[in-house]
């Protein structure tokens, strides 16, 4: 039996994780307090901090036994928890500074799954290229399900924040990053079809569900050249498209040719699955893409693809000027 | 039947909500950007932001029906959420300056109780007298057992951070708040003497165990006066003067005379449920009083009590320069 958290006291168990939570060359130099305190102290640069909170909670936002078989990692949750926060400050346009991890584990929680969702959160953080970001605080308590809630703060260097408000007709709407591929990850996790038989492509799709790649390099560039509104893709395209309509009195239209061409590397999950690739597409959003609103004069914007366009009237989403009828849209409805 | 937070949709749930976040005079002039967006943006006007997080979760540190029949509110639960956060900034010597809250709530979970969490949360804010603190943010999450989450952000104004372990021999060691109270009303909660039977010194308890008074000036005032350690009572008073006498490798020696003053107003609850009231200041935590080490040449400080002294030695808690050995150490052990 492996040791379990009901073992170990709480310092115990910090002192396990603690040092799984270090920096690869030390804690950044933002960091001027790290644990042991009451709370942790970091720099604010340009006197403002940005700040946001996400939480996963087990069966509800993974399952640590999928249908096809695979098991969910610590490294897993730590990875999405960093991710999933990480690309909230990228979508106001600014780079993470620190993170607070709030930990609720059932006692018979492995001590090993745990020291590997540290590792996660830490792989997360460098491997995503949020180098001035470190983990510097958190709490530990019990409950009868895993729940991780990360909160992040993130500085914009000077920079105006970039709101979902700010889209202007004539705006080009661009996306960096993924969409669809954690949706068909997903769908691909809830089938029946074996984990082991998955090849590399579909492995792919499985693992931007499980350890997302959000563009943490794109929300600062497009921020610096003028982004007038962004957001990040957290609850699906057209959803979340739907709410930056919403906050900015426009409608956004996606160009149909864009949306195929984001389907292309789906097909292959759906022709398995017996699905529809544009409905990953329009309705997936934990790859945590990143679309953002810009005056046609800067573009092309490295790292930004365009795949519509905003134009005047009533709020709402539409694909080459036409609702996006049959793509399931009650699903996404807010 | 009341209606259920499964009955209504995210944005609906959160229409009901965000209207009882706001500030009583509007938002402080520190929220430069408020919920809406994916992160929220705050001042830190020294160039530095406090970070803390701090979680509740059924059953673990509330239950939603206690023993002697009292109920726990949704407010009750906002307001702790929001107390321990905000006593986690005092305890470094600054001032709240926003909160973000991510909630995770059954379906079956009634609307209005989520309203009077919203409520509570407000109204600590208020009642506290954080009042360059609000609400920025949160997360709405379905999960089997309520969990709600609270990160907060603070700031010194130009102070030195007062942390653990600066206490030095000599130095006095000080209490703002009160100790013992909270874990009083814990153990009438948990009792079979019925919550209605209960006398006005008796439910003050346990209205100090569901809605806690961190003693929100305090914090500021010591370090303004260059209190060389604090740290907030959670755990205990022996279990979080231990780590305060880890952190700083000193002897923190209580008085006898000082805890017997802070048990004589437990002596009735501890009269009618036959138990010890010193246990209860020994090992009780969540009142969340302040403690803090000063040199002698700043008392009186006000709003503080002497408590007890700095020793050199080893990092251990003693009364008396005893072994705190009658009062259950092993419950408090770390």
């Amino acid at each position: 039996m492996p040791l379990t958290v009901a073992q170990l006291s709480e310092s115990a168990l910090l002192e396990r994780i603690l040092p799984r939570l270090q920096s690869p060359h030390g804690d950044p130099s933002g960091v001027l307090l790290g644990p042991g305190d009451d709370a942790a102290l970091v720099a604010a640069p340009d006197g403002r901090v940005l700040l946001s909170v996400d939480t996963q909670v087990q069966d509800m936002d993974f399952r640590l036994q999928w249908p096809n078989g695979y098991r969910t990692s610590g490294f897993d949750v730590g990875w999405k928890a960093a991710a999933q926060n990480l690309s909230d400050i990228n979508a106001m346009g600014g780079d993470a500074t620190s993170l607070v991890v709030s930990l609720t584990l059932p006692g018979t929680t492995a001590v090993g799954w745990v020291e590997d969702l540290a590792d996660g959160l830490t792989a997360a953080i460098r491997e995503l290229g949020a180098s001035a970001c470190s983990v510097v605080g958190g709490d530990l308590g019990r409950g009868t399900e895993i729940s991780v809630t990360a909160a992040v703060t993130g500085s914009l260097r000077g920079r105006s924040p970039v709101v979902r408000s700010g889209a202007r007709p004539g705006d080009v709407v661009v996306l960096a990053g993924t969409v669809g591929r954690a949706a068909a990850g997903l769908a691909l996790l809830e089938s029946s079809h074996g984990y082991g038989s998955l090849g590399a492509d579909l492995l792919r799709l499985v693992e931007c569900q499980c350890r997302p790649r959000p563009p943490l390099q794109a929300g600062p560039a497009a921020a610096q050249a003028g982004a007038t509104a962004m957001m990040d893709i957290s609850d699906g395209l057209v959803r979340d498209a739907h709410r930056l309509a919403s906050a900015s009195s426009v409608r956004v239209d996606f160009h149909p040719e864009a949306l195929k061409s984001l389907s292309s590397p789906l097909v292959a999950a759906a022709g398995l699955l017996d699905a529809d690739p544009l409905e990953w597409v329009l309705g997936g959003g934990e790859d945590h893409g990143l679309l953002a609103t810009v005056n046609p004069n800067v573009m092309p914007l490295a790292g930004f693809t365009a795949v519509g366009s905003i134009k005047a009237g009533h709020a709402e989403v539409t694909v080459g000027s036409e609702p996006p009828a049959n793509v399931g849209w009650d699903h996404f409805a807010d």
